[in-house]
């Protein structure tokens, strides 16, 4: 089958729109009416390349199509906006993809999308060897959004869910385990969007990232744009469950500081406001956990061991996730 | 250098933003402000892929960087909008792309963004064996934009420039030669974005689409997605310029009938208004061809020789450009 059958396939498929998209996929461009959105538009990329962020034929196309998704809307959770749209481009190899197994990777960007009640407004089919997907997301904000910047000394690091489980389940996955054997591998597969948790701490934040290259790197970021320094205390890292035998103590503080994918907020929070940190775990179910301090140490982050001494940790350059696993 | 290095000087080379713009790369994700936009918000992505779309090192990092916005923004012509922002995610192989390098594609993008007063607002940068670039590209619209359907049986088919080579000069580049060599390579290399066009089209056409994928393949959406079917005059196809001895009239009409990423314009355009597309030809010093008509013959296109009899000519079915020619 060609491209187009299968864009008119997906066409189809679509199902109703929000009121505000005037016009869906399948013409030159998506038409949105700007009266309709929120006051601040959010725009983001992400990409997922096989190979890169994920290993061939371990996830399957309906998990492939909720994580990309997932990676994406992760940023506009960091912000505190809400999900609205998504255009997914999709390099794909028409011979490994016939059309049954591509429907079933939009499937998965729908389904994760229904979950916000955001919408799949266009799109691109391309050949390519290497399967790549690349999700643009649009989400709306009233109010001032998160940003990276704005943390000041004194302030809390406070991390939603846990940390390292992307890292130990793609681990396991490497040495031939499968999704479904450990919830660390579904910490990989599936990971979380925390928009729920994002639009709560807008009230309460100076300052947001999500963790997707590992937290060191991108509590990195933020304390460089807020132009401050950080602690962390290891031992109150919050480590995911289902560890097993599989992972020592230690393994696990170092997936925790430097694994990447976790895609959990790390955010700033004002001493005083601590208590308000309640009201949004009780809304949302999601363990929020206070992990160390912004202090005024220009770019410097120390980690601190169970006895208050610090650790020495390298911090990674970039370059994506599992690039010293290839 | 890091991923992350070559992010802050992309930053750090960004220049000033559009008003409506709150925050631009660098966070997240980047924020607009809405009741600055036009009324209608238009959304499209593309992909250029290495070995897909483009010949490696036929193109500098630069024309790379600006022939995958031009590609973008053709799709905002296409519905006659204003480009106003791109997000570009790029995989790359950070080996054969040293940051040098790469700062050359995004001055590419950024040239060409600026022609339009349009801003990069973010990106995403991932490792990838073969380039990949995809572009999503925002632009506003106040009236009603154009659309595929809304062709009318009567309508006459009208095409901006010329037709054909970027598919000529393609095979110049397959043969050997170079850019610079022939205006046929140019038309590959560096393909317009009828932003001006598209806009003045606006107020006249019925329906409106892009040719990517070459004519025939295009005008199918069209008539498909208006109801309708159309016949075409071989003979009134503009054919490029730079053709000199190296392709004769027949291999020049089936290039322009079939070959793809010319990134003109096919417009659907009522009889009664045709003397309206003077003013468009003046106002761009783009030439206006009408190729024919569209009927009433659901979905059916005949292609007529210059003596008026139907030719044989096999539509593409899609999956790229130069699928057949790998």
């Amino acid at each position: 089958m060609g491209e187009f059958s299968l864009i008119r396939r997906l066409r189809l498929a679509g199902g109703a729109l929000p009121p505000e998209i005037e016009l869906g996929p399948g013409d030159d461009a998506a038409v949105l009416l700007t009266e309709r959105m929120g006051r601040r538009l959010l725009l983001t990329v992400d990409d997922m390349v096989e190979g890169v962020h994920f290993i061939e034929n371990t996830l399957t196309p309906r998990q492939l199509g909720r994580r990309c998704i997932s990676v994406a809307l992760s940023d506009i959770a960091a912000m505190g906006g809400d999900p609205a749209w998504a255009l997914a481009a999709c390099g794909l190899d028409p011979a490994k993809w016939p059309d049954d197994r591509a429907m079933e990777l939009f499937a998965g960007m729908k389904e994760r999308l229904d979950e916000f009640q955001a919408a799949l407004v266009g799109g691109n089919l391309t050949r390519s060897e290497r399967l790549f997907l690349s999700v643009t997301a649009g989400g709306y904000c009233g109010d001032e959004p998160m940003k990276r910047s704005g943390a000041r000394p004194g302030d809390l690091l406070v991390v939603t869910g846990s940390l390292g489980g992307a890292r130990l389940g793609l681990d396991l996955l490497l040495r031939g385990r499968r999704p479904g054997d450990s919830a660390l591998i579904d910490r990989h597969v599936d990971p979380p969007a925390r928009i729920g948790e994002g639009r709560m701490l807008r009230d309460v934040a100076h300052a947001c990232i999500d963790i997707s290259d590992g937290l060191l790197q991108d509590l990195g970021h933020l304390v460089d744009q807020s132009g401050a320094g950080a602690v962390v205390e290891s031992a109150s890292l919050p480590l995911p469950d289902g560890r097993d035998g599989s992972f020592g103590e230690q393994e696990s503080i170092l997936a925790a500081l430097t694994g990447g994918e976790d895609y959990e907020l790390l955010a700033a929070v004002p001493a005083d406001r601590a208590e308000r940190l309640e009201a949004i775990r009780s809304a949302t179910s999601t363990p929020l956990s206070v992990i160390g301090k912004i202090t005024d140490g220009a770019g410097r982050i120390d980690v601190l061991d169970d006895k208050g001494a610090i650790m020495q940790v390298t911090r990674p350059t970039g370059w994506d996730h599992f690039a010293d696993k290839k």
